[in-house]
C-alpha cells in the first residue's frame, strides 16, 4: 500500500461506498463550470461572486429552501420563480446575505439572478440564486452585476477551487470534494459555520454529477435528511439556506448507492467541525425513545444545550447535564430514572476531535442521532465582534 | 431629601406599589426564623446547609416545583410527600444538586428532609426540601446531617441574610429584600446564575410574609408567570427549580396588590442579571402575534438565541439576527417582511444595562415580553470549567 493523501471522507462516522476514488476538488463532475471573483462585497477583497453553469441541455435538479420563515430575497425568488427540476446556472454571493431587505431586496435578487441568466444564456427560471453573509443590509448590486459579467468570461471545468471559496463567510476553510465511482463523477461545494440548524437544508451545498439520476428531488431529500438536517452549531435556522444538486445523466449509469449521502454527510460534519469556534464535533444518539418525534426533541435539545457544549468543550464528561437536557425535552413526563446506566458520556472527556454520546430513555424503540459542535469563547468572541 | 441607599428595586422594568419600605435584608418575615452552616459540599468551604422555620402553626404555603422530566430527587421527595399548602420548614443544601443520583438520591434527600423535621419538631410533609449544585454526584449524607443539628440550634429572626447565602452556587452574591408596606412584612431569598428557564419556577427562591394570603397557590403562580417564567439565561430549564411562599397571617391584613409580584420581578431580573458571564440584561417585547403561543415562541427564540446574546453583549444594533430568529420560530408560515421597521433593536448598542428589543409582527395583537442575559466568553468558560 501506498501513503495515502489525507481523504475527503475523514469522519469515522462516514461510510462510502467501497471504490471510491478522490479526485482534484477543484475540478468539476463533466459538463459543468465554475468560476469566481472579487467584487467588493467582503472587505477583505476575497472572492464574492460565484457562478456556475452546467452545460448539458437535459439537466435533472432538485433544489431545496429554508423554512425560515423570515428567508431572505434570494430563497423568495427561487421559490416563487425556479424551474427547481431544471435548473443549469447558479449564481452566489457571500459577504451579503440580502436578508430582511424588504422589496427592494427582492429587486436586487432579481437583478442578480436576471443579469446570470443572461449572461449564461439561460431562462431566468433555470437560474438559481444564493447569497450568504450581513443580514439587513442593503446588496450594493451594481457591483455584482459587474463582477457577474467579469465571471462569465472566466468559467472553466476546474472552476470549482474558486466557486468553493467565493461562497465561504466565517468558514475557516472551502468544503469542497470531487468523488468518481462506478463510471460516474459527483463534485460538490459547500459552505457554513454559523446559524447553522437544519430546517431543512442549513446552509449553502452544490452537487454536480454526470451520473443519471431519475429522481432528484427524492434522492437529494433522503440524502439531506441524513445530513444536513442532522447537524447543529448554535440551534438557528438560517434565512439563507439552500441546496442544489444538479445531474446530468450524460454517463449513462446512475449514482453508486450511499455516494450522495456520505459525501453530503462529510460535508455536513465538515461543517459542524467548521462550527464557529468549535474545536470538537460530538454526536448524540438518542435510543428507546416512545416515537421519533420524541428522540428528535431529546436529541435537540442536548445537541443545542449551552452546557452539554461547553461539557465537550471542556472535556467535562458531566452526564448530568445530558440527563438535564433530556429531561427539559420531555418536561411533564414521568419517565424512569436518568442516571449513570441510562447515558453514555464518557467520551466528552478524552481528546478525540469526535465524541460520541448516548442516552436511551427506556420507552419505546424509537431513535436517532445529531451531530453537534463545542461551544468555545471564541465562539461569543466572534459574534460580539462580527456582525452577521 | 436626604440620600437613599442602593434600592432593592432598582429595575427600570419593575414598579412597586406605593408607599413600599426597604428593610435590613437580613431580618426575615415576623414569626419566621433562619440559620445556615457549612458541612463541607463546597469546596470553598461556604455556606451550604440552610434552615428556615415558621414558628407560627397557621400557615398558608405555596410550593411550585419543575417540570423537568429528569428532576432531582429533593423535587421527587417534595412533590410526592409535602402538604404544599402548610409548609413550615424548609431545608436547602447547595454544592451538590442530588439529582441524576437514582434510588440512593431518592433515599438521601429523604433522610435530609426526615433530620430537618426532627430537628424542627415537624412533621415530615410539613418540611420541603431543595438542593442545587452538581449533578450526578452522590450526597455526603452524613455531612449534611450533622449540619442540619448544628443549624437547628442557631435559628434567628436575622438569619436571611446567611440564608440567602447558604443557596448560593454561581451565583456572584445573594439575592434577597425585606419590605414592608400597609402594616405587613414580605421577605425573599433566591438564587440562580445558570441552567435557567422557566418551565414554570427556574431557581431557588423561599418568600415569607406575616401578611394574610387567602389563595397563597394562586397569588404565587401569578407572580412567578409575570417574573421566574418571564426569563432565560442559557434556555435549560433546571432539575431542582423550586419557589416557596409562606404566609402567616399574624399581621391580619393582606399584602399590597402587586408587591409580591414586584418583589419576585425584581429577584428574577437579579437572577438574569447574574446569569453566568452576564453583563446586561434585554427585554424583548414581541407585539402583534396571532396567539399567545406565537409570541411565546417567537420571544423565547429570540431570548435564547446566541446570536442575539453575543449582538447584546458586543453592542451590536444587529436586527437582523432578531428577525432571523423569529422566522425560525415561524418556520413554515408566509409572514409581512421583518424589516427594520418592525423591529427596534437600537437600544442593543449603546452601555445600557438594561435593553429594550420590539419586535411587531402584524399578524393579530397578542403580544409578550421575555427577560434575557447576553453571552459572553466568561458564561463559556465558567461551564467548561465548573461542573455543574
Amino acid at each position: 500500500m501506498t501513503a495515502a493523501a489525507p481523504a475527503f471522507f475523514r469522519s469515522r462516522w462516514v461510510g462510502p461506498p467501497e471504490g471510491v476514488q478522490e479526485l482534484d476538488s477543484a475540478s468539476l463532475a463533466p459538463g459543468f463550470r465554475a468560476a469566481a471573483v472579487s467584487c467588493g462585497l467582503k472587505a477583505d477583497g476575497g472572492l464574492d461572486v460565484g457562478l456556475l453553469a452546467c452545460g448539458s441541455r437535459v439537466v435533472r435538479s432538485a433544489l431545496l429552501l429554508t423554512r425560515n420563515a423570515a428567508a431572505a430575497a434570494p430563497v423568495r425568488v427561487c421559490r416563487e420563480e425556479c424551474d427547481g427540476e431544471a435548473i443549469r446556472g447558479t449564481v452566489v454571493t457571500s459577504g451579503n446575505a440580502n436578508a430582511a431587505t424588504g422589496e427592494r431586496g427582492r429587486r436586487d435578487a432579481i437583478a442578480v439572478r436576471d443579469a446570470a441568466a443572461a449572461g449564461l444564456g439561460l431562462d431566468p427560471p433555470a437560474v438559481a440564486i444564493a447569497q450568504t453573509g450581513t443580514i439587513g443590509v442593503p446588496l450594493p448590486v451594481d457591483d455584482v452585476l459587474a463582477g457577474i459579467a467579469q465571471a462569465v468570461g472566466e468559467l472553466t471545468a476546474d472552476g470549482g477551487g474558486a466557486f468553493s471559496e467565493a461562497i465561504m463567510t466565517t468558514d475557516r476553510g472551502p468544503k469542497r470534494c470531487t468523488v468518481s465511482a462506478g463510471g460516474v463523477t459527483l463534485s460538490a461545494q459547500a459552505k457554513g459555520a454559523g446559524m447553522i440548524e437544519p430546517g431543512f437544508a442549513t446552509m449553502l451545498c452544490f452537487v454536480q454529477t454526470d451520473a443519471v439520476v431519475a429522481d432528484a428531488a427524492g434522492a437529494l431529500r433522503e440524502a439531506v435528511a441524513g445530513s444536513f438536517e442532522r447537524i447543529t452549531v448554535d440551534g438557528q435556522m438560517s434565512t439563507n439556506d439552500t441546496v442544489l444538486l444538479q445531474a446530468t445523466g450524460t454517463a449513462g449509469v446512475p449514482l453508486r448507492d450511499g455516494l450522495l449521502d456520505a459525501v453530503l454527510l462529510q460535508l455536513a460534519l465538515e461543517i459542524v467541525a467548521d462550527g464557529e469556534g468549535a474545536t470538537r464535533v460530538g454526536r448524540i444518539e438518542v435510543a428507546e425513545a416512545a416515537t421519533d418525534a420524541e428522540a428528535e426533541r431529546v436529541a435537540r435539545a442536548i445537541a443545542n444545550s449551552p452546557l452539554v457544549k461547553t461539557a465537550l468543550h471542556g472535556r467535562d464528561p458531566n452526564w448530568g447535564r445530558v440527563a438535564q437536557a433530556a429531561g427539559m425535552a420531555l418536561a411533564g413526563e414521568r419517565i424512569p430514572q436518568l442516571d449513570a446506566d441510562a447515558i453514555d458520556a464518557a467520551q466528552l472527556a478524552g481528546d478525540d476531535a469526535e465524541a460520541d454520546l448516548l442516552v436511551r430513555l427506556a420507552r419505546g424503540d424509537a431513535g436517532t442521532t445529531v451531530y453537534f459542535s463545542d461551544l468555545s469563547p471564541e465562539y461569543v468572541e466572534l459574534n460580539s465582534e462580527y456582525t452577521t
